[in-house]
């Protein structure tokens, strides 16, 4: 009987986080105020978050442990399991061994609790008592209750209005996990009473929830804010996905020549790609593919700028590829991946030639997602689909040329909470347009890139 | 640090289901045909279900053998972790040790597709093109879909009408799995088509779905018809869940004390239980609790009796604790326990006091659920909360009594399609109240209980 998943003893999930700061090949650009336009030190960052996390946020050091207390989190549903893709590989008829990483099997359905656990346990022993955030489909707003369950931390979730309403599931989730989640605008901070003042009727947008979060942080009692992507330290925690990929991987005997992530912020992409940047870097030869909405080209079209991460220019620039904090994506069902920037640790690799990405159109990522479910059998969510459809392409590609490659991909969720999406698809609802390209040309004229990015330049072997 | 779930390696999945049938200390009274009310031989199942399963359904074999072909697909989520609850062991203060098998990591997120992939595949290998069933909230319909398309096989679901409106997310489910579902009552049955003459806005009931289903297998070319609980060959396959946990537990170097599931048609509660049902008839001690809703007290309230399987009297009689197939169940968010009957080889255990049953009422279970989700992470669904429920109650018996009492439960599926529960129950929506009783009492009344039923009795040791 062929092996299809490989699974680790608990024994083996990795007991520290591996952080790619340590082995960038170009040092990073620093954050800057967005007051002094001043480099942003630790001391800035203290109103929001607890102080573990800003070191987290700036060391250098290439290895940090996992605290027992985030260990014993992490057990309730780590190792993931990797599975071997038999079904799909057989279904495309392609030579290449197709692995991908079950992010799905949490609690809350993705890879989102790899790093809210180790968020709520630092705020926790940092004496934080109410935990703020924003979130849009509610993924990481899901995840974060969650978390804050598993410490006795109030939770407070501002969930994009229109999302509120459209996509209860997440909500009620929270609200299981004992969260508390408001509708955004809402009445509760000043932010959201000068939105509602100037239109009662806002749908709200991830811009306007990120300043009730953090306005509600700065000036709550005892209460920070969690973020759940684009930052260093959420990168940090992500990367137990990768490092046990590539224990699994050696059990099987195989390394990959290929490694595959959806970007959207950048923290499941970085979680199972960096360690494997990390082998590149010192010389291993792999592809790492980052793929994103082609109506959302962050990576591919945005330039290496410095742009504010939230739409309302309350954080600090960040030096990444953007769109623009004034980009207004499409509609597409991968909330996840309607962000006008990226991870800045990301953007930086992209830049140094480390990682290619990869821009997939809607209609193609759908498909993908169909024939996975129909071969795996595991539904994946709309934003995974995204390194479905790109592992599609790939495992094609090895078929044409002939080629036994191995392609490992991260699947971050499943998508039993985004079932419409699916519906749309299959009732013919959805078509790829071009109704993004124009608000691509708009938001790319406004976007001064850096005038000479420090970039990274391989010694030829 | 603590080991917080067994997980055994792929090469210990069981290679055989156990057949109960082959150690019932009482023999079984035989279905009888509903026209002339004699013994049902397999000649007279063949029209809607393929010879393998009516052989199983009548062996007496203790152990038949997993076909490679099913184990294939097993492997895509089995083994299934055992976990062991420590943090619901620390919230309640018990000496318990509480152990649970968590079947929702299976693509369809239940129990269901243990007997979905091998009836799939017996019908595959039978020639059959074409399966049809039904579905109330879609547990079924939605694991069916999947093993269909699994084996390429066409699946038709008629779902609940009134289900089909109000849970679309499992209704899309199977269409992302590609099957064929429609709202029931329907115009593709003359089943459906009475029902709509008499009433144009029937909501639909699980009986005239099994109407529309059967009557679409009989009536169809190369299609059978099939069934996700109550039956023999149902129960078996479902016995991988208790042979893993078995193992799992002698890795552990536990025996449970208390065995528990929540029991609706049987299948989930028997496939946990009744490897352990052997031992107990071997002289072992164990508890073993069968967990149903108080608003549909099958077996701690109906006699055993000849009943129909379904509400429009088309199938043969089954010797079973039932409440009558005219019984109207309050409408709890347990759909899955809205079930008149119980599965024959379930109610002759009870009856020679093999297994306990008990009700719990919905409002207990919906508290056990919120705190199992805060303390174990995981949301269960409404019918799994019953077992949960019966779990909380023996740890607390535990600790008053001060025993070290080992508890084992199948968590048999998630919650994450049944968020609208949750919701119900967090808003105050919900009350336990006495409607049921009336209807209990009626229905009672028109049972004819068999006159001796047949009865094992144990020597005393």
């Amino acid at each position: 009987m062929e092996v299809k998943k490989i699974v680790l003893p608990e024994s083996e999930v990795p007991r520290q986080w591996y952080n790619v700061a340590a082995d960038m090949p170009t040092p990073m650009e620093p954050p800057l105020h967005p007051g002094t336009g001043k480099p942003v030190g630790p001391d800035d960052l203290a109103p929001i978050f607890p102080m573990p996390l800003i070191l987290q946020e700036v060391s250098q050091e290439r290895w940090i442990d996992i605290p027992d207390e985030v260990m014993k989190r992490y057990l309730m549903w780590r190792p993931t399991p990797l599975y071997r893709a038999y079904s799909l590989e057989r279904h495309l008829n392609t030579p290449a061994r197709i692995y991908f990483k079950n992010e799905g099997v949490s609690p809350a359905g993705s890879h989102k609790p790899n790093t809210a656990v180790p968020q709520a346990y630092y705020n926790k022993i940092s004496g934080t008592k109410r935990i703020t955030t924003e979130t849009g489909a509610g993924q990481w707003g899901s995840a974060l209750s969650f978390a804050c369950s598993q410490f006795g931390i109030e939770c407070k979730v501002f969930m994009v209005k229109i999302s509120y309403n459209q996509k209860p599931y997440r909500r009620m989730m929270m609200q299981t996990w004992g969260a508390n989640c408001v509708a955004s605008p809402s009445t509760e901070t000043k932010a959201g009473q000068t939105i509602l003042a100037q239109n009662p009727d806002s749908p709200g947008s991830l811009g306007i929830a990120i300043s009730e979060a953090v306005e509600a942080a700065v000036t709550g009692k005892e209460t920070k804010y969690a973020l759940g992507s684009v930052l260093n330290h959420v990168m940090l925690h992500q990367t137990v996905i990768g490092l046990e990929a590539q224990k699994q991987l050696a059990v099987a005997g195989d390394y990959p020549d290929v490694v595959i992530g959806c970007a959207g912020g950048g923290s499941n992409f970085a979680g199972c790609a960096f360690p494997f940047v990390r082998d590149k870097i010192h010389g291993k030869k792999v592809e790492i593919i980052a793929v994103e909405p082609a109506s959302c080209p962050t990576m591919t079209r945005g330039p290496f700028a410095y742009d504010f991460g939230d739409t309302v220019m309350m954080t600090p620039l960040l030096p990444m590829h953007t769109l623009g904090h004034g980009f207004v994506p499409e509609p597409i069902h991968a909330g996840g991946l309607r962000y006008h920037g990226m991870a800045p640790l990301v953007s930086q690799l992209v830049l140094d030639g480390l990682i290619t990405p990869l821009a997939v159109p809607q209609m193609e990522t759908f498909q993908a997602g169909i024939t996975f479910a129909r071969t795996e059998g595991f539904i994946s969510a709309p934003e995974t689909n995204h390194a479905v459809a790109a592992t599609i392409r790939e495992a094609i590609k090895a078929r044409e040329e002939g080629k036994e490659k191995v392609i490992l991909f991260n699947w971050s969720g499943h998508g039993l909470v985004d079932m419409a999406a699916y519906e749309a698809y299959l009732s013919g609802k959805l078509a790829d347009h071009a109704l993004a390209e124009a608000e691509i040309q708009r938001a790319l004229r406004e976007i001064e890139p850096l005038p000479k990015p420090r970039q990274y330049r391989p010694l030829k072997p």
